[in-house]
């Protein structure tokens, strides 16, 4: 192994110590301070791990697992994008890309090209396991939000059918059954 | 599939939230605080995913990154015990235990005995898996100290000879071309 592959591989595990410092708009569940996108990535990793028998159609949970530890590595450029904060799509997915090309880029290859590749597959959320990984990413907030009473959506004004378009077609494409659940969960939320 | 087991995987997965909020010894790399068991688990994960060429033997990284996961969970219930904080081991790993039958006893069958096995197979730190893992779990902190001029080696007025024997074999049965790598650092970072 050249010691070059080596330095590479640890100047981007230094690197991206910085998302521990990338804060969210959802609160812990103790509602004492706002969560960080890395402890974010390990709790979804963690939603995988448990929850993979509710994926829509099987998927390679050890994959899924990978996506959703890297899914969120390009916003030590760009910031978090919160779901309700209106910002244009197209212009978010060009600063996430060319973020995740300077990222990754520290890596030697082959495994530049592999994560690039996964993170990509997880942006697109067309495969099933891209789905499922989605699908999760949008189940953790709207879970907190429900268990903190109301969370960023009572911040942001959020109306009950903004909460079923911005979570519904992701969370119930990837797993249709926890859709369900939040479906009570929401009704049972707004009819307080 | 049962309500009942859905339930208990969301009350586990609520319930390990709490790994946010237990502090480790350890700074983040620009020192700005501490940080966190649920942060450093995904770190540690990221580790395993990028390193997994230099474990001694072949390892099911996918296996590995599992154990990382969940490895500090038991924290919630007895906090971190820090690496030269002088706590007695066999006290440390009873309470430990106990910790692991409570919160994966959160957890339906199959996945309630599944991590619990998985997580006694990294405390017996034997298997290859589970030694690679071990090793990360000492190589982080260690370069963590390295790279902010000594951290908590300076906080608690450690010296080489200890730092030699309080990461060296873990770190060396598991990865040993991760150990020579420490070794030139440790020498480095002693002799300034």
């Amino acid at each position: 192994m050249p010691v070059e592959t080596l330095e590479k591989q640890l100047n981007f595990l230094r690197e991206i110590d910085r998302l521990k410092s990338v804060i969210r708009q959802s609160p812990l569940l103790d509602s004492s301070r706002k969560e960080n996108s890395a402890e974010h990535s390990w709790h979804l990793a963690m939603y995988a791990l448990i929850l993979s028998e509710y994926a829509n159609g099987p998927v390679n949970t050890a994959r899924v697992i990978q996506m959703l530890m890297l899914h969120d590595i390009v916003e030590i450029d760009v910031g978090d994008f919160p779901i309700h904060g209106g910002a244009s799509s197209e212009v978010q997915a060009e600063l996430e890309d060319t973020a995740a090309q300077r990222l990754f880029g520290l890596l030697p290859q082959p495994q530049n090209d592999a994560f690039l590749s996964l993170w990509r597959e997880f942006e697109d959320a067309k495969t099933d396991d891209a789905a499922f990984a989605k699908a999760l990413d949008r189940f953790q907030p709207l879970l907190i939000n429900v268990f903190t009473g109301g969370g960023t959506w009572k911040e942001s004004g959020v109306l009950l059918d903004q909460v079923m378009s911005r979570y519904g077609p992701l969370i119930e494409r990837g797993a249709p059954q926890l859709w369900a659940v939040c479906e009570r969960w929401v009704a049972e939320h707004f009819s307080r």
